[in-house]
């Protein structure tokens, strides 16, 4: 874990060091997803079947490779009552924030008679992956699916492989929560590679959505351009802004909750109370003691943790912005001004009640976010990712008289020759008919 | 071109074969791409003006690399003024449309008392690639610039390759009307290098923008993730919906107002009357003995184009669902019912005085628009392409009280106890506090 403080000489250098120090090329795995991608696409399913049968220790076919609705409810029969009452809390409060986000059409008539606007329509097809064994998390399969669900789009098929043959009772319980009812036992490059080309058994999809290992990262950017793909989600990250009116075990908890992710997660307390951030620092340690993935959690603060004292608010609201985090807590009083002067943040948490895990579960808003500093320019998963926009202009004789002669003088500006003849042939059919 | 009529035996699978046959895989160039962007990385200005002055025949130097507003005034004072005239109505239109298109922020208080919301912020930074030669279209500086303008971005950095030291006096003027004042001579993978990384020379950006060539295509695919970046161009095409109640020669003309812009175009035409059909046919024969660009013009149009005669208008609306088309033209009387039944396209262009080059210059919406199938998908340039969305949750200690429990069991569940911790720690202060 690195102290840094806002005052000391090297303090820009260290700052950006602790900015960058995360980036580094993934261990290149484009061959072998290549040679799967390319197998799936020329020999369907008895490919796909072979490598989940090779990866997963399964004996799959095609005919098996659905997992049946008798099967879901047979696995959704042990998922103990509160844990599906807690399922229904996220979805119903997740479906709420997303239908608020459903963008309106537009249309009007400009000055020239000119009738301009923009649909928004949903995608036919989107396909939903979800990673198996530990890193299979139902709250994910609710943040994926359900927009989807919300925008409209028709056909969810969701890919989740089963090791060893075995079910995750809860995954499946947020999926018929979240209305999917085709999901097959495969995952991998192979699962992508299937949604995006279809196979005799399954469909090809129009998007391909959802967190994976590495080989499932490098299939989606493969199949790109044949299929949309979400983002390709790095190392993820905390900035917990906190004054001195805070208790530390909430606050390290918080930093924890980050760092027991993955060891390359990064968790950061700013904080302009230099007692605090002593106090946060044994608090973590404190807590490390205990926590069952300290393991985890310990490498991840040890290598990328830090605690950075500040002059003031507003200077930590700027190196929020350089952060540009996933996830931003605003545990002050009076947070208003600062959240209005930062500009860059997947999202953001504000009050001493709301710690960042309640936006993983129920909060409502994605937790499927922005990481490694791409807050910069691009935003989480929403209802956006399953819709499209289809612009639109309607002009009739008058109002091509008024803007065609430009549109002609540009064209013939560019050598576009039948760019222009199109919209001349028109406007001389008008003077003749005047 | 291919004759298809929608009662032939072999229809579907000769209809799939117009939509899949232009697929193919781009030269590979990601070898000298690869190197070029790590010359440029480590080696900053001094690789890039090496690369410059190698491919585009100049003598660039650091000092020198960025075009000077004196240059733009020199280069602006030849550009006749009708064609300056005709740039500030296209400028003007498309600033409008995209001011419609902003969206808004949104926020409310649900029934557990927690604050939800989004906030929609601009990227600070972005660069523009121009290509030089004759594939520079003001057009598309004023398509792309001004959207970023609109957004709010603060920086805007052209990038646009002089081959010979050439400058191409529209597109300054373009740029200027667009209010772009950062301009550099460089282009080429090199160009997107040092947008993306930054040199000395020239800071880097957050998304970078624009068409190009191979090259360009594939170093925008290679710094992604370190920069944003806009959808990769394929080859482009036009469905013309047309009845019997057309001038054939501007159906003719529109479709070859897509065929005149490279080989790999495609154009279509889809009419229910048999008659029309073979009227455009003659025309653009006929077209094609006389057009300046009919070299390229005929050899997309033998190639990809299509005549496709339908039953009646619903089938035409269902065919341009599976093309999912960048340009949609409706040439027909009542257009409503196959505008509310088409799903996919790019951008529609609604009446027989509505030609699509109306939208490549001045009709306000973006021409920038998804090509080769991927409006099933994904949408033309717009303002959302720079801004973000920052989501946000509020909640005070009664809103945790009754979402909070909720989080626990799911956390719990999914075996990550500090995210559990994080919540249940405040619960117990307020059960504390009680």
């Amino acid at each position: 874990m690195k102290r840094l403080t806002s005052t000391q000489a090297d303090f820009h250098a260290e700052f950006r060091r602790l900015l960058t120090e995360r980036d580094s090329d993934t261990a290149r795995v484009d061959g072998p997803v290549t040679e799967i991608l390319a197998a799936v696409r020329t020999r369907g399913d008895a490919a796909l079947c072979e490598f989940t049968n090779r990866f997963d220790r399964t004996s799959v076919t095609p005919a098996t490779l659905r997992i049946t609705p008798a099967e879901v409810e047979a696995a959704c029969a042990h998922v103990p009552p509160a844990l599906l009452e807690a399922l229904e809390v996220a979805a119903t409060r997740i479906e709420s924030f997303h239908r608020a986000q459903m963008p309106a059409d537009m249309k009007y008539v400009d000055g020239a008679g000119v009738t301009l606007g923009m649909r928004w329509t949903a995608l036919d097809s989107v396909g939903l992956y979800v990673p198996g064994g530990k890193a299979a998390y139902p709250s994910s399969v609710l943040m994926n699916a359900i927009p989807a669900h919300v925008a409209g789009v028709g056909r969810i098929a969701m890919c989740v492989p089963t090791p060893d043959g075995v079910l995750n009772p809860l995954v499946l319980a947020a999926a018929r929560r979240a209305g999917v009812t085709e999901i097959y036992r495969v995952g991998g490059a192979q699962a992508v590679g299937a949604m995006a080309y279809g196979t005799a058994t399954i469909a090809p999809v129009d998007r391909v959505v959802g967190p994976g290992n590495a080989y499932v990262a490098e299939a989606k950017r493969q199949v790109f351009g044949t299929v949309g793909i979400d983002s390709i989600a790095g190392p993820s990250e905390v900035v917990v802004l906190a004054d001195g009116n805070n208790d530390p075990r909430a606050i390290a908890l918080d930093l924890l909750a980050q760092a027991e992710h993955d060891p390359m997660a990064q968790s950061i307390l700013i904080t302009p109370d230099a007692g605090m951030a002593a106090k946060v620092e044994q608090a973590v340690a404190t807590e490390l003691e205990t926590l069952p993935r300290a393991a985890i959690a310990r490498a991840s603060w040890d290598a990328h943790g830090a605690i950075i004292t500040v002059r003031d608010l507003d200077e930590a609201a700027d190196l929020v912005n350089e952060i540009a985090p996933e996830h931003l807590e605003l545990m002050i009083d009076n947070p208003q001004p600062v959240f209005d002067r930062v500009r860059h943040a997947g999202a953001i948490f504000v009050g001493r009640y709301c710690p960042e895990a309640i936006g993983d579960y129920v909060g409502g808003p994605n937790h499927v976010l922005p990481t490694s500093r791409t807050a910069r320019f691009s935003s989480g998963l929403s209802v956006f990712d399953f819709i499209k926009r289809t612009t639109f202009i309607e002009a009739q004789a008058e109002s091509l008289r008024e803007i065609g002669p430009a549109a002609v003088s540009l064209a013939q500006a560019e050598g576009l020759d039948a760019h222009a003849l199109s919209v001349a042939v028109r406007l001389a059919k008008l003077e003749g008919a005047q």
